[in-house]
């Protein structure tokens, strides 16, 4: 059969799949399902027996921000407990520093850069976050982009630009797990942007660690490990049996001397519900302060009640992670599964069509097929009724100079949507090649 | 015994009593309590099977839209469901207008006007709200006071101003049971607010309906009508058995040929969980698709499930009206005290020591003495263990140029510490005219 042909046929099944975002299936959101009936009637209080239900408490319960310090590895006192979602900690972080700056002496809101003729400019890694890039375009902000490896950014690229354009106010970073790359950054690649010289006296580092403990293949001993769910033997064909390891950014950023540099963001999106969550961020203790300061404008306090729901539901961060551990087991298999077609299908490590990283946790398998290829491969799965990430979504701009990379995101269809996804995925690589 | 001896004699009692803030107390949140427990484990389905715990839904269930578009009196289409606070709701919306404008054709964004050397304006009607102050304060917009008295802010004054200078970018309105006048916006003056030339294209009412069916004394048969809980009679010394009545501004702007004028604001807030309810905002078609486009770039969307535990709380909005008036039942009692002891303490309409208003809904009762008197009694209230909102704090940059006006917040006491506290205050006030 021809490579059409198998193209036809698989159209010829009217399939309707969404891999485009990375998003929980409800086979691992419904493993918090015990949340929704908590904190439970009559249960308002926080340790300190203040009233969870009224008015207050700006950055977070106290118990709340010990239970998610450890995501950041900081104190307790700087981190800041927001709503539903780090994305929009990250927006207001940055429309912050857009009118009122970052609360650097001597330094002007990064948005007064248009009235004199210019513009705040940010690195970003590539490929990266859509969304990420999306925040900088909604503010003008100008976008440069890094080439990243499997350690990370290119740091001489970024040393030199932060060195030289005082314009250049900050870098987005997905440092574990990547968004989409799935590697994490090598130590040296984190002390180097911990220490190295910024043009900017308020460069700030945005620190997005949305897959902090988010492993896909701890090599705890499973059912699956034993034989009964994996398909197919041992790497390339499935994922490495290990955990990624991130340094601590705020230790480094605090031994180089530069303590202010960096903000940090996580969530639970990932471990309880993506739409009722908690999103957390990290700073320093200046840095913190000064974001109270501010946030004291616009809000007079997250909702505690759900604070109080995480905290009944994990009870301390040993809960977390043995609930990250569950939820692992059920994303391993669908890693394993795109892996293992892509292997069968394209050859190992990609052969002539492309490369792709086995991530170790995460959230995103990244393809970079040849040059020219990824818009093309996009359009024939959306016409065979399989939907991917838009090609060029993963860089600024959504613009791909080379037209090759692709996000795969597998965690949202079930296992058997899944195969077929990948099966019309592999195909349309090849006939985008031909 | 002398004034003195009085006050004396109250300070060695040793309160530490707060009515600084528009908190209710714990006898109303308890009323939501059965909230606490919702939706309950395995109901997370919106009517359109949506994933109540998954990312999606930007602006809102649409049944949420539905249940609280009577609120703004607009189509549910317009309405936007944000999280649990609608400070935040206003301070991103004037954010946004900074950053990137109204998406007013032509128009340039607030904040860019710093860059021509000059600044964007605001009407504030005073006394009015210190949190919308502070809003216009933190971005450096400049505030112009507005008097107001019992039919609202003084139209002849916002109307010149308005016409006059195209740097007016706003005006803010607690038009309903008003923060803290407890005043509601006659007929004309939402029609002139609607009707009136602005020389800003991109000009904008936030019009803060914070009270809409707050009602304290809405003439239903309660027990404390039948003597049960009333302490004294019937008016001046307790409230009007009637409800206040809002013209819809967003009609009245149609109407005008200015459908995007007014952006409106509402929340649960004072309905069911202070720190865990729904904001609520209401725009025209044109102002909803903007403000969604530029939140697409802030969030994927707000707690849904919030949305569904509000839902099945209320089932509908004859169960909001319901709670409103179990709220109303609490509320009265504190209120009639208030006024009582200032009555029998002050004087009938308050004698020579001031003037107040006696509200037919709302949080707040307003006390305006003689010149020269709040900052005065608030320190004497202080220092017998009574704290009330700051002096000033009613007026822009904290300054009430007559140091006259006191807001007094009667909700989170309980009705025998708010004895006590309106008996501090009325010796305070006395002793600050001697």
């Amino acid at each position: 059969m021809s490579l059409q042909q198998q193209y036809e046929q698989i159209c010829s099944r009217g399939l309707s799949l969404d891999m485009s975002r990375g998003k929980p299936g409800a086979d691992v959101i419904s493993l918090a399902n015990g949340m929704l009936a908590l904190p439970a009637e009559g249960d308002f209080k926080a340790a300190n027996g203040f009233d969870c239900r009224n008015y207050g408490i700006l950055d977070g319960l106290p118990e709340a921000k010990e239970l998610f310090a450890p995501l950041h590895g900081i104190n307790p006192d700087n981190i800041i407990i927001g709503g539903n979602s780090s994305l929009q900690m990250m927006y207001d972080t940055v429309a912050r520093a857009m009118l009122v700056g970052v609360g650097e002496e001597g330094c002007c809101p990064w948005g007064a850069l248009f009235g004199q003729g210019t513009a705040p400019r940010f690195l970003c890694p590539v490929p990266g976050y859509d969304r990420h890039f999306a925040i900088c375009e909604a503010f003008g902000i100008e976008m440069l982009s890094i080439p990243t490896d499997e350690n990370g950014p290119n740091m001489d690229a970024v040393e030199k630009a932060a060195a030289d354009d005082e314009n250049i106010k900050g870098i987005w970073c997905v440092p574990m797990y990547a968004n989409p790359t799935g590697i994490t950054y090598s130590d040296e690649v984190v002390r180097r942007l911990a220490n190295m010289k910024t043009a900017a006296k308020d460069f700030r580092i945005f620190w997005d660690n949305a897959y902090g403990i988010h492993h896909l293949n701890s090599g705890r001993p499973t059912a699956e490990a034993s034989g009964a769910l994996r398909v197919v033997g041992q790497s390339p064909t499935s994922l490495a049996a290990e955990q990624d390891k991130l340094t601590n950014i705020f230790a480094e950023c605090e031994i180089a001397g530069n303590p202010e540099r960096v903000y940090g963001f996580a969530s639970t999106s990932k471990m309880t519900f993506p739409g009722a969550g908690l999103a957390i961020m990290g700073a320093s203790a200046k840095n913190a302060a000064f974001i109270r300061e501010q946030m004291a404008f616009q809000t007079i306090g997250s909702d505690k009640l759900n604070q109080l729901r995480h905290l009944r539901f994990f009870g301390s961060f040993e809960g977390i992670v043995a609930h990250m551990a569950k939820i692992e087991e059920v994303l391993r298999p669908k890693f394993n599964a795109v892996i293992e077609i892509l292997v069968r299908e394209l050859g190992a490590s990609g052969g002539e069509y492309g490369a792709w990283h086995s991530p170790k946790g995460g959230y995103f398998i990244s393809f970079t097929g040849n040059a020219n290829t990824a818009k093309r491969t996009v359009q024939l799965c959306k016409d065979a009724g399989v939907i991917l990430t838009n090609a060029g979504a993963t860089f600024p701009y959504g613009k791909d100079p080379d037209d090759a990379n692709i996000r795969i995101a597998p965690t949202f269809p079930s296992l058997n949507e899944l195969r077929e996804a990948m099966e019309v995925f592999c195909v349309s690589v090849k006939l985008a090649n031909v």
